[in-house]
């Protein structure tokens, strides 16, 4: 069971008109500020204000008549609960969404708002995979996995398709590439795009600290978790080990694995407020934060990053323009 | 001294490569809550943040080289400010700014930020024309109207070149246009455009309660000044009066004029951050307000706004997340 850059154009053929071409954009205090021209992905604008909304949508489309009947169930802290919620609305399929009980109250209700049915589990005690093939069994719904299936991968990976278009259009050529590594569907789709659109641009993954399993599988050749860490200010990377499927893609295209802290991801966040006038949350400010901090020598070369999501709650986000976090 | 959409057309050339060319963007969850295909123009996304820089470029542009030498003067609570200061450092031109001194911080530091020099004024007290004109005359330098002057108009008017180029490219046939009204440079520089290229769109104005100089000017039939008023949210809409310039577009080409109060541009603001990711400031609010608060009937007609800056301080945002304003 692999992935191809076939499937993702099969997944951008099955989200047209229904996910958004979010735009490429620039700012020139960006690019003066590193010193190198910034093309901004901002999936932050997609639908459910991440772009999980894609490899959700991608796999629901997939479903058998007879899989329908029973829906879907997924797992998530928040924003591929959002995508699968939103995909299954769309798709008038039945979905249970098992979110952790403190998941931010912004995708808590984004997903009811969708209409999902939302069990709580806890992060601390209970095993959300158990619950979730139980759930699964129970209703005879489809397991949605959020990153390690082939749909979802090359749903997400719809992203590097448009970064390569959209860059070509704007006659850009990319050197580098960033965006966030959770448990690397994002990446693992876009390391397929650009490898087969521009081969020649490095990508990197941006892990937060704490949550660099991907960084360690990566030094260590094989899957590996990263010590029990406290939680991160980025809600949506906290997965404890890179999938069977997005691993083996990662570690052919990926360039190097960037780590941040929540502090670097804070100030990233303000500056997404204060100059580019978007919304980011933590775990999509990732990538905008290692080039802030300087961890990557971009002078005089073109870099693309994604900024990944927006579902932010909004005490959290003004606690972070005041500078407490 | 008439402004036509020739002049509009010849601001586009010198904006370009220099103003962004902003994205027009949809949100489904924006769609669908007002019954309409809306078309969002995020001018927030402009260089300083606002869509003043298109004016301010294109106007000092135009100096003769004897102009040059003495530089430039402008007043502004903030966003001309900006784009005038902006525009003196990539033109090399010196440039002194005279603010309020309550204006917004923000706007106030990323004026200095761009190299220009700030002297304040007393909004209660002081006569800022006055001022910037004795300013003017005591350095030699041009003074640049924010609002009532040709190129300053047509500059502004490439926001709706824009508009109208990329609602044909979605195949889409605009309705409605909504953008705010202060001094009416924005949409009078719109109104030339939309006039020559979309004549059956219909134009609204959209001022905040207090300031609704235009929506009285209209009903007048000449220019008129709104009675005093408190100060409004809107810190970028609190013009006492339309244009010379200004006002005879506005009347030759709005179908009308709405107002909206504090309380509904706030609310526009959470929706903004909560469901389409971006940062407004009050003043560029306006329009979504007004439709957000149901002041016309858009059940299945596309109608476009202009989100026109985001230039607010991070105190007055997070009040405003907090539903305290």
């Amino acid at each position: 069971m692999s992935v191809t850059f076939a499937d993702v154009q099969s997944a951008a053929e099955r989200l047209a008109g229904r996910s958004i071409v979010t735009p490429l954009i620039e700012s020139p205090a960006l690019n003066e500020r590193l010193g190198a021209r910034m093309l901004i992905k901002p999936e932050t604008l997609q639908r459910v204000g991440a772009f999980k909304f894609r490899g959700a949508f991608n796999r629901l489309s997939r479903l058998s008549p007879a899989e329908r009947k029973g829906g879907v169930v997924a797992f998530s802290s928040g924003n591929h609960a959002q995508g699968v919620a939103l995909a299954a609305r769309l798709l008038s399929l039945p979905c249970l969404i098992i979110m952790p009980s403190d998941a931010p109250k912004v995708k808590l209700e984004a997903t009811r708002g969708y209409g999902a049915e939302v069990r709580f589990y806890d992060r601390a005690t209970d095993d959300r995979e158990a619950l979730a093939a139980a759930a699964g069994a129970e209703r005879g719904a489809v397991v949605v996995p959020a990153f390690d299936d082939p749909f979802i991968i090359a749903g997400q990976g719809t992203v590097g398709l448009e970064i390569a278009a959209q860059a070509r259009s704007l006659g850009a050529s990319i050197d580098l590439l960033l965006g966030p590594v959770g448990g690397g569907g994002l990446m693992s789709g876009v390391s397929l795009a650009m490898g087969a659109l521009s081969p020649a641009t490095q990508l990197y993954g941006v892990e937060p600290a704490g949550f660099d399993d991907t960084r360690r599988s990566l030094d260590a050749g094989e899957r590996r978790g990263a010590p029990p860490a406290p939680r991160s200010l980025c809600d949506a990377l906290e997965s404890p080990m890179p999938g069977k499927l997005t691993f083996p893609i990662l570690r052919d295209h990926l360039t190097g694995v960037l780590t941040v802290t929540d502090a670097e991801v804070a100030e990233a966040m303000r500056y997404a407020f204060a100059t580019l006038k978007l919304v980011v949350e933590p775990g999509g400010a990732v990538a905008l934060a290692a080039l802030l901090a300087g961890k990557l020598d971009l002078a005089g070369r073109t870099a693309a990053i994604i900024l990944s999501g927006a579902n932010v709650d909004p005490e959290l986000f003004s606690r972070v323009l005041a500078g407490d976090v």
